[in-house]
């Protein structure tokens, strides 16, 4: 039963669903669960909490503070859906592990699939993961687990399950069958079937819906598909989730060096790293990192501290710009008033063509193939954006301060800094790239940095050199 | 057989795979085609590009240019497999659509399910719509497209497919497999089967891999899951992501107002919407859209400028309020090489405010319940990081210019509209989601403007009151 069955006004549990559309915890149940902390009323608390599906519950606790959070698990302890862990951000794993202890913790843990179990374990303290390692009470299990965390950090080998479902390539769709309903020890959910050689490597996959739909006696061999996608242990999760949203996959096996199968993938292990693709990006690119909403207010200060002091160093370079024309601005105090605008447009310019290469990048629409006729493409918007803004600048210029001079030499200036903007942003990305670092986190800094430096020095430069 | 099986240097399939690590077409493939298109080779064309997989191939459609396309496309016009219309974004449907003329589009549309099919017509001019559908041989497939395209746009109605499994709640697991072995026209692959009541009414959910695992005497009602997620065809496609991602969902009915299954959406159709969610802001925020990097020239340049045109509003806003204090400028310069410090500070500090709002927005993490104590944390951040670097840049400036006063003036200012950025980064996307303006696009261009007019006004307002 879902949350969404137990609607307060007498709909029934689609209708209400259906009238919520959303996948989120209403108000109402948010605040009757805040109401029951508050009043330290446990009892109330798992009423609430209980029948709510562990997504729901790992949204609650996202959504309450500190203090009420501590109170909530501590109201749950004893019924725990093992299940919320798994769905919690990797910053709230740690705090509710803390509030449960590690025996507990360990309880819970055990009752994961490995996948789910190695991204609760992998957010821990090295300390806490070895109490809690050495709390769990079945040996293989925790052997498993050892071994999950043994592959690097966003590798294929931290995101599979290690329970599969696999059959050799002579068997029969009957013998299949048999095996299934025989075999005990299966995953809970799984879609595929692993056929696979007798050295154990992987030879074609089978759809679950295929094998409903063909007579007992045909051969597995006759219905698989060889046209597969193997996924190795040491595989970036950035690169698995590129090809699960490719190929639409719904599950893949994992192999190891030598080409035997060690796991499997499914897509809800993987969505929420396609989610973050793109989020990661936007955060990166903003200057902040995905911990920051839930950290309080010091880990916040020390996560945004830097990125500020960074754009301090290069606010200061281009400030050492204009202190090099001084003299032209107290001599034309309008070149003052001029400079933010010109900073401003080719800034803007900059990010728009920085912002469309990181994405082509990321995506890989960006190669070899393409990079020159593209960076042509960049030069040629510079070029027009700039004749049309320049044109309307130097209009409202004219107009507004009555000085064609100076007009001429603004729309000029901003007419060069517009292409070295569209030139720099698509170049920077690829530059960074090919250094090895991420474009999404310095291309922004790196770009500002440079139209400030660039607009400041042309503007100011050809106003001292023509005015 | 996919591109990879036919590896260049004679390792086998999966050990190329492996070695390649990336689910993206390799340079030399690319080259080898390039170079086909070149020579006007049709047949090395056909030879390189039908063994590739569909996704592939529309990867390669979006490296080549416009004119490499349609030379590409012409090759495979006989041998097109329908499966790459649903794979291409939206920009090249057309094109390819286009190139490949109504008859044949048709052709190839009716061997796609109802779900992608709908997603290669909704690209479409209404004229080319109404071609191809006259085109359509199949009255009834011809139906269920234009029952398909007469939902909203981005709805579930238009993801979802018509052909769905659902059974009646009495069957047993023997009665199931009869049907699904019996019944030819089901879904190419599914994972789960709908159960229903005698009014069609879904009343829970069942996967394969259950089916697969009990006798066939017991009844589907013992094995159903009960806990579904229903989607109405009316859904926003965004808040059906949001579901899949958060319920890690493979499948999940799609229910008329009546509350009757009209179809089901599986999460291979949902992924690329789960991609683009992050995506789509990451654009956004950055002042470009997502058909920018396949744009031509002309094209890019109007998407581009109007985002320009409104930063030169708010640009000249600024400039205005330095215009004010020209006086103060013109009595001490420095102000002016000051100037652009304390705003590109403020201006980054409110933008790490407003990415963090956003996203927490658009993930539904921040609520009624949590956004006074967010605000107040916002505040606190630009106070203490305020005063870290108002400390920094007081120390900076007095050592440098050597003038205290100054200094002291600059770090007052920067202090101060740290505080307000911080507060105005935050509340600016909640004030815009409230009057249902997108936060993404706006919340940067009203943010910037706000900073910038604060510093400039704060910083030489209280430099022309005290110096």
């Amino acid at each position: 039963m879902s949350s969404y069955s137990v609607p307060p006004d007498g709909l029934d549990a689609n209708e209400e669903f259906i009238r919520n559309e959303s996948a989120s915890i209403s108000d109402v149940m948010l605040d009757a669960i805040v109401q029951a902390l508050h009043e330290d009323d446990a009892e109330a608390v798992r009423n609430l909490v209980i029948p709510m599906h562990a997504a729901d519950v790992a949204e609650l606790l996202t959504l309450l503070n500190t203090e009420q959070r501590h109170e909530c698990m501590e109201a749950l302890r004893e019924v725990l859906d093992p299940d919320i862990l798994a769905e919690l951000s990797p910053d709230l794993v740690e705090e509710v592990i803390e509030t449960l202890g590690p025996e507990k913790s360990a309880e819970a843990i055990a009752q994961l699939d490995t996948d789910d179990a190695v991204y609760v374990m992998e957010g821990l303290e090295e300390s806490d993961q070895f109490e809690i390692l050495e709390a769990l009470t079945d040996a293989e299990y925790r052997g498993e687990l050892r071994e999950g965390l043994a592959y690097p950090e966003s590798s294929a080998g931290r995101l599979m399950q290690t329970t599969y479902v696999s059959v050799p390539e002579f068997w029969t769709v009957g013998d299949t069958i048999d095996y299934l309903r025989r075999e005990l020890d299966l995953p809970d959910d799984f879609y595929t079937l692993t056929v696979m050689d007798p050295r154990f490597k992987p030879v074609g996959s089978l759809l679950l819906s295929r094998i409903m739909q063909n007579k007992r006696e045909t051969p597995i061999r006759d219905i698989m598909s060889s046209d597969m996608k193997l996924i190795s242990t040491e595989m970036d999760q950035e690169d698995v989730a590129l090809m699960f949203r490719k190929y639409g996959l719904v599950e893949a096996p994992v192999v190891n060096e030598e080409g035997r199968q060690v796991g499997v993938i499914t897509v809800d292990d993987i969505v929420h790293v396609i989610a973050e693709e793109g989020e990661e990006d936007f955060m990166k690119a903003g200057g902040v990192s995905g911990q920051d909403l839930h950290a309080d207010l010091l880990e916040t200060v020390k996560l945004r501290l830097p990125w500020l002091i960074i754009n301090l160093g290069t606010a200061i370079l281009a400030s050492f710009v204009v202190s090099r024309f001084e003299d032209a601005i107290e001599k034309l105090v309008v070149l003052a008033v001029l400079m933010p605008i010109i900073a401003s447009m080719s800034g803007n310019a900059g990010i728009q063509t920085v912002t469309v290469a990181v994405r082509g990048l990321a995506a890989k629409e960006i190669k070899q193939n393409n990079m020159w006729a593209l960076m042509r493409k960049e030069l040629g918007v510079g070029l027009l954006n700039g004749l049309v803004l320049g044109g309307v600048t130097m209009a409202i210029i004219t107009v507004y301060l009555g000085d064609f001079k100076v007009a001429a030499v603004f729309s000029c200036a901003l007419l060069l800094v517009m292409m070295v903007s569209g030139i720099a942003g698509f170049a920077m990305p690829l530059i960074l790239e090919r250094f090895k670092i991420d474009p999404a986190t310095a291309a922004g800094v790196f770009l500002t940095t440079f139209t400030d430096v660039a607009s400041f020095f042309v503007f100011l430069g050809l106003a001292s050199w023509v005015l």
